[in-house]
């Protein structure tokens, strides 16, 4: 039969992200593309005695359905611990999600007419332009710097209009970017978000993976009248294999939000749910982070020294201060999609994730986010020397 | 702030089944409301040592991202059931999902537009009513009878018009009427989908729940032009908590509604996934799901002799051949809802699913479901004497 699909449809295709999910897959390539974290780091021992411990004393509730925003422990852990990072906020504002993916896909759900606007960091992260799309919102990027989002064209894109729905923004190690929006940025912004009475979508899963320096607050917790949606992840914190992530907004916001998720999947796992409860309950997660935390960094520093060292000097790089990612930039002209699919990979088995579909409105050619999160220090120097090389001849 | 929200969240409120899964959590109420399976029947002690075994043999794989479809040892063994099932299909014809009704959600999103017309079943599963409210659908409700969906009633609907996106249907042990389509009902069904190009959603999450007879096929094994997308689940077969369930669907369906996976929460979760397809592979699900059976069976037995001894015999109930509810039918004029508010909670804390909101047109209040999955035998007897002898008096 022929399917006569929703409109929305038109605008779901595969995507760039889709096929490096599978590139990450093959053994043979060495991928410095995928968002991964260091499966190493996984607290699995632990997850093992804790699975085994919950199912043993409670697996027939852990097992069983339960309330569709998430297990009120859960969710009190997670306020108490937004509440040490600034943030106001009880356990009743807190919607516990299937990974910070889905709190981007539940706020486009609630906000999103078709051609609304959506006002992005440009770059942005893609797996939220994957998640907006369905929605068939219109796009309004707005310019960054090494403080993160340039408040003054954020000003510009307010006036020309039209009203945006919300602002989405990764303030901390922003992916693509590595960028963090610096303080005078944060208070910029929430100043604007108030003069244009503009909803802003906070999105944090590396917030926790600070190196050096000191954290700047959130947006939520410089949010004086409710108009920050939070989300968090444990899946750089924990793994992401367990699949939980957060929302923390206010009342009204998180009641429309669980109504979506119950919708949409009726809850997260259970079994998942109260194991991570106990974790947080018996374990130092702030400890784990710690050890994430020492390792990235080693990782950060051999990957900028090797780069350095090995790149032509006209290619410019971030220097992130925690997160998982650089970004490259090449000279004006270069294709860093064409480089990799017709030298790197061939030539190299070496991938990484051109940048161009991080913009959402003008896609530029001349990027590359490379994460340094998954391979082993080793690898990263003989990746990126074997980068800088291939670059340097291809760039003279 | 005030928020503007998409249009679409008018259609989004607290529902009945939010408040249901709010009561089935009182551990005062004696509820027969929630479709919650029995949790004594959980194969806790397998999954304990299942979580410990992959966990301690891959669980760095089993804790990270994994392909958004679902692992693939997981599609095929599904695909390998649905085949002795007589669907024809494979591995790549499987979308994993967070229980079945994520598989709600992503048909609905993949072919609403607002208005567009879906035919259900009359009453219907509320769980998809509320996936679907989202994406603003308008009903075309069909006639059920003890053979399940009226098809000349369809033929009806089919032919005045207008053209509906999908017909949605619960063929094994309908939620909420326990009904099962017959076999001349089914190929009637299909015989009309065809005839007027529509696409099914068969969902069977009771299926192997069959307590007597032999199952009619389903509707996708009798598809023979891939206009049928299969919704299954292990939420009644193992356990909600970890929530699993799966799409079985032609090549271009599958495809798309992956895209929208992708796109809504990324995967599921890769641990639980591993586990799931270490029981297939190690234990005897349909050894497992005999035993569901034989406790089921026995209830329903207990609950309809306490019914057909103790109700007054101007209620009707249906006489399910497996999965978990009976539904009944008062006089005219009766509304279920009331007495559970006014009579059965107060005076004995005993909850049912009034029926109303079962129906996606026009509610009947004279309706109440009743599971017969979570009590044990001697609280259905209880349970049901008390039921009987209330509506004695109140119906006389």
């Amino acid at each position: 039969m022929t399917f006569q699909f929703a409109s929305r449809m038109q605008h779901v295709g595969p995507s760039a992200i889709r096929e490096l999910l599978r590139l990450g897959a093959d053994p043979d390539v060495i991928s410095f593309g995928g968002g991964y974290p260091d499966a190493s780091l996984f607290p699995t021992d632990a997850l093992s005695r804790l699975f085994r411990d919950v199912l043993e004393a409670r697996g027939a509730t852990a097992l069983q359905y339960t309330v569709s925003n998430g297990i009120a422990p859960l969710r009190a852990q997670i306020a108490a611990r937004a509440r040490r990072d600034g943030i106001a906020c009880d356990a009743d504002q807190v919607l516990i999600l299937n990974g910070g993916q889905q709190g981007l896909d539940l706020v486009a759900k609630m906000m999103l007419d078709p051609g609304d606007v959506v006002i992005t960091e440009d770059p942005t992260f893609l797996g939220a332009l994957v998640a907006f799309a369905p929605y068939e919102p219109r796009y309004r990027a707005v310019r960054m710097d090494d403080q993160g989002m340039d408040t003054d064209d954020l000003l510009r894109v307010l006036q020309a209009g039209p009203r945006a729905k919300f602002l989405y923004t990764v303030p901390d190690f922003q992916n693509p970017t590595g960028v963090t929006m610096s303080l005078p940025r944060r208070r910029r912004l929430l100043e604007l978000a108030r003069e244009f009475d503009l909803l802003v979508l906070e999105d944090t899963p590396y917030r926790a993976l600070r190196f050096e320096g000191e954290a700047p607050p959130t947006l939520k917790s410089l949010d004086t009248d409710g108009r920050v949606i939070h989300l968090g992840s444990f899946s750089k914190l924990l793994a992401p294999g367990l699949r939980l992530g957060w929302a923390i907004a206010g009342d009204e916001l998180i009641q429309r939000l669980g109504l979506l998720k119950l919708a949409g999947d009726t809850q997260c796992g259970t079994l998942a749910m109260e194991v991570v409860s106990r974790f947080l309950d018996g374990y130092d997660l702030d400890a784990h982070v710690e050890r994430i935390r020492r390792t990235y960094r080693r990782k950060r520093d051999v990957m900028l020294r090797t780069i350095e060292a090995c790149f032509p000097p006209h290619i410019a790089f971030t220097r992130p201060q925690g997160g998982m990612f650089t970004w490259l930039t090449f000279p004006a002209g270069f294709d860093a999609a064409r480089f990799m699919a017709e030298t790197m990979l061939p030539r190299a088995k070496l991938a990484y994730v051109p940048g161009e579909s991080f913009f959402p409105v003008a896609g530029r050619a001349n990027h590359a986010r490379i994460s340094y999160s998954t391979q082993d220090e080793d690898t990263i120097v003989r990746g990126m020397t074997l980068l800088g090389g291939m670059l340097t001849e291809a760039l003279g």
